[in-house]
């Protein structure tokens, strides 16, 4: 790359484009860590997007119809700060671009949404950034299809790397993107032909371009560093019905002594090449210092967007009081007041009715009486919707022809749904939940992290909860997915009993702003056991008395989901032989740990003998049963310590010992 | 579809592939449950491939030199089930196909490879066949490489539907084979339309044809019901360098009511409907009964093989006496006993040179000696290499050209690489150990989860493993990992605190035959704390007493991993105030849990007040900290209670208290 006649052809972009790639290698080597090539490479792709294209105010980052801008290549971090810093982002200052990587900083070694207003979204697990995107692309097909296009008409743009297309999940994404067509969505690969290994062909000679266009993607392929063919590539992408690839032909670390090298992926921080590339780049300012002119011009960059922004803000005005009220309380991810009354409702109806059917039934019953009220939800399945209940009446199904719909037919992609859906909640406006066997929680995991992690309420409906599956035998039967789920910060599992618990479970997880929710449901039938109404939410408590022991308190049993009704059938037993025995549910460990110590030792006072039951591995559970502070209990554990069997889920129930009978004689045992 | 034109042009064939789909009909009707339409409609299929192509011994499923046949659709068991019982496997029994499903029978929903010789490996969980066979592929081109086409010569076959093909990593499947030029690998896919949820096309519109081009891949498209062209594409597929998927264009359910409707996918019991498809298929037999016709031409098609095992046998025994006993060794999955040696070298010179270096580092200089002396072991990384430490010296890379090469560069697919791995392992002769970050466990879980149920030996070396990684941040940095490692059944999970401890992790690992290992192995540096000498592998007992107290117990410190310093430091501070402190080092939980009592009562002894320190979740410490029995102890945890930031480790270690100071005031706070 001859450096010489990029400078000489369009000198002024360049100028602007190499305060990219300054500010960059300055940041990465005073953190002595982090990725300078890939900035530096992407920096005139990014100078003609965000310059030329990218529908955003620097001034109001959350401006609800901006183009949304998704680094995916996120350890290319510095690219993202170095544009926010230069177009006058309030947060992302001079200062946090020199605190690049260090505590308390914004300018995370990857953006953290939850940093900084203009990050959309945390990246770098690699391909996740790309399919996040999926979700902020429909969740604007969707609003637009509800408000119109007068209101919301965006571009969902993203950076991918050779990474994010190795990743699987990008694979389930662009998939996705293509069967719905789209259109909005851009994404700009940064073909730089390197990985940290060497050259990408080590591992991989894949035709991008022919893969995305099996998908049903426009692809066009240029020079990324090309101003012009960039600006001519945003411009038809924009213009094309289908989503578009733009394989940009770029070299890494650009002019730098480790260009085009698996050296230049990582940080540079020899001083001597570095001053060398800055020659090269004919850039003459000290450190983090960028020339008054350049910055200015890129402070206008940043201002552009403001007149779209009123422009916007008078086109919203002109919507009746109810739908801006209606759209704002649904990008501020409000839940109505009405969805206390109907689950309420619900809840009443059920305790008297007392319906005996599986979870996932329940579920449904719930998502019956609350889409209706809540048109923010947006429902799915990876193609078990008919196994996860998780399709209302008169949702209509999202296609290319039905924006408005609420429901999409994910296909067996999992990991891609659990992406698009964190997309989704990340873009505002809809509030997603999806729906698989609990089981393959692997496969959504690297995305349930990150909902995790962004603080996305994002709801993952998993039935099929255990054993009780039956049939399908071990690999679709969960052991440790509960444990994996409560090992994860930041996430609420519920597994509740009955229909009341899981019209409770769905009303806590539908009002959170910032924590996702798995619910944890059977696929087999279990009674309701609330059969009293109580208006207040006590699966909110995390654990409560389900039903106290008649005389002496010897025993507690612990237990969640459908194993709450093993724990009753035990109780049963063991009153008639005179042993006093309480039953706790405890429908999620973590909202039981958030309770203060009254309630909780209430619920769990020290002495008796504790059984905890959950048709799954116990790990986990000693905090509950031998006390928080230790020295509280004896205790005993009924549920599986290793993987399960093909059989119908009664006899699987017998054979693996998670019987009232085994509870009520490890109890005794104890005593 | 005119069911008469098919019985009428090879009505031969025609019944004889529909004992499959009356046995499949039979055994879902009886069982209730599972899924009837799969092997419905690849009977043809399947009949061409075992008949006239797949090179197998019946009465010898275990032969080294076999064709290896994968069915990635693993909810289409019958049809596996079915060609076993007709071809005269000794195992898969009449008696078995009629139990399929329930409690005890070989006949799993889904094929475990555990439950017989025949089943290759296990299936159900979407994808993972046709990743594991990569695998399969790889290893047959590296044994090949090294013991020459006389003994090593066979194809791996999978049978792969759409939902195995919207999964995400069957791209990283397919981009390996296609990169590695797996031309022994055939996928025939089950072009048949329909998901679970309706049409393919209402979820995908994907070219898969296309698509699998793009990877570079030879794509061949036939009518799968039409013997001839099965026949010929599986010739053509057989000759060619590239890996070939056949896309067989099939009806599920063929000439069942429920023929190409998703209903047709599962489990079709109606009585009448079954009995019209028999009567349109034109089979008369009593349920589970085969015309003795039938039965005796696919119990030949079953001992067709046997003249190639023999002729096999016989080229075998052309080796000369020590390359006969290492491949048996190796194909026995048997370790040298020389293992033994170089671990116990390597140990008793860093004790006396005591490094001070990061655990990868220690791991890398494990395999420097391990390498040498295991030519079975297969290493490789998902892109990351340098920094996982897992390429040494002399292994060469596994390339189209050196299929001698024991290094696969996997470029980033985490998830391939993890199922490759199990694939390798299932097939044997090779032991495969790969690297990533510990965070993207979370890519690689729906593969680990397999290689615990599979009881594969595979190795998983996960660096990074704390937030002492660094400025990469929370993303990267594992919180909840070893938790979800150590609630995976089957499991080995190891956090080893000095390269004695990685030496004594490695042994045990490359010594199991029936249970993967996760290796948790720091970025940073770490002293060795092991300075004296033991020929015995102190890590097998999983926890034990490192440093013992100096005058009375009144702590015990448990630690693992780079925290074992802390621990140490912790103690330090204690002792120096007089107070007696026992410092636990726990390398492997699992391992610890399966001592005796005596053992982890004299490691563990009840009374003196414990902290857990590993800077990671506490969710699954409390077994070891309020002791087994509870009762035993007062404890406090030192570790994470939410996700890490970006920040250089030594200030994280700070920032979040994970500190010898804050260690040792926990333990005087509780005493």
């Amino acid at each position: 790359m001859d450096i010489d006649v990029l400078r000489s052809k369009t000198p002024e972009h360049w100028t602007r484009a190499c305060a990219i790639r300054a500010l960059t290698l300055d940041a990465v080597a005073a953190a002595n860590s982090g990725h300078s090539g890939m900035p530096i490479g992407m920096a005139d792709v990014a100078t003609v997007l965000w310059s030329k294209h990218l529908k955003f105010d620097a001034k109001a980052p959350g401006w609800p119809d901006r183009d949304r801008f998704i680094l995916s290549a996120g350890h290319g971090s510095m690219l993202l700060y170095s544009l926010l810093y230069l177009s006058g982002d309030a947060q992302i200052t001079l200062e946090e671009v020199k605190n690049f990587r260090q505590w308390g900083a914004r300018t995370a070694g990857h953006p953290e949404n939850f940093l900084a207003d203009a990050i959309e979204t945390t990246t770098g697990p690699l391909g996740q950034g790309l399919a996040t995107s999926v979700g902020f692309a429909m969740a604007e097909e969707i609003l637009r299809g509800r408000f119109g296009s007068k209101v919301v008409d965006h571009h969902t743009y993203v950076i991918a790397g050779d990474g994010c297309l190795m990743e699987g999940v990008s694979q389930e994404a662009i998939t996705l993107a293509g069967r719905y067509k789209l259109g909005k969505l851009i994404v700009l690969w940064d073909n730089n032909g390197i990985t940290i290994d060497g050259k990408v062909s080590l591992s991989d000679i894949t035709d991008q371009p022919g893969r995305f266009r099996s998908a049903g993607w426009e692809v066009i392929e240029i020079d990324g560093h090309d101003p012009e063919a960039i600006d001519a590539a945003l411009t038809r992408a924009k213009a094309s019905a289908e989503p578009t690839m733009i394989a940009c032909k770029t070299h890494i670390a650009l002019g730098h002594a480790a260009q085009d090298t698996s050296k230049g992926h990582g940080a540079l921080t020899n001083a001597e090449q570095n001053t060398e590339a800055k020659r090269i780049w004919g850039w003459t300012g000290a450190p983090f210092e960028v020339p008054g002119d350049v910055k200015s011009w890129w402070e206008d960059v940043g201002a552009r967007g403001a007149a779209d922004r009123e422009a916007w803000e008078g086109r919203f005005a002109g919507l009746s009081d109810s739908r801006q009220r209606e759209f704002s309380r649904m990008m501020a991810g409000e839940a109505p007041k009405k969805l206390a009354s109907v689950i309420r409702a619900l809840k009443k109806q059920v305790s008297e009715s007392a319906p005996k059917v599986a979870t996932r039934k329940a579920s449904e019953m719930v998502l019956e009486v609350v889409n209706p009220v809540l048109p923010e939800t947006v429902g799915g399945s990876a193609d078990l919707t008919g196994s996860n209940n998780t399709l209302t009446k008169d949702m209509g199904v999202f296609d290319v022809e039905n924006r408005k719909g609420r429901y999409v037919y994910w296909g067996i992609r999992e990991h891609g749904m659990a992406a698009a859906m964190n997309g989704m909640a990340l873009h505002g406006g809809v509030r997603p939940y999806g729906g698989t066997f609990m089981a393959f929680t692997d496969y959504a995991r690297p995305a349930m992290r990150l909902a995790a992690l962004m603080q996305c309420p994002t709801v993952f409906v998993m039935t099929h909860d255990s054993i009780g599956l039956g049939e399908d035998g071990p690999t679709h039967q969960p052991v440790e997915h509960l444990a994996i789920s409560r090992a994860t910060p930041n996430t609420l599992v519920f597994r509740p009993a009955d229909t009341v618990e899981t019209a409770e479970a769905w009303e806590i997880a539908l009002t959170q702003t910032g924590t996702p929710s798995v619910l944890s449901l059977t696929r087999q039938n279990l009674p309701t056991l609330r059969l009293e109404h109580k208006t207040g939410n006590l699966t909110a408590k995390g654990g409560y008395v389900l039903a106290d022991a008649e005389g002496k308190r010897q025993v507690i049993l612990i237990a969640t989901g459908s194993e709450v009704e093993i724990a009753m059938a035990a109780r049963e037993m063991l009153q008639a032989e005179g042993i006093g025995c309480r039953v706790v549910s405890m429908p999620c460990f973590e909202l039981f740990a958030q309770q203060d110590e009254a309630w909780r030792r209430r619920v769990l006072p020290a002495g008796p003998v504790r059984v905890g039951i959950e048709a799954a591995t116990g790990f986990g559970w000693d905090r509950w049963l031998l006390g928080e502070r230790g020295r509280e209990a004896k205790a005993a554990f009924v549920g599986m310590d290793g993987f399960g069997a093909s059989a119908p889920a009664e006899v699987l129930y017998e054979k693996f010992g998670i019987t009232a009978a085994n509870v009520a004689a490890k109890a005794k045992a104890l005593l």
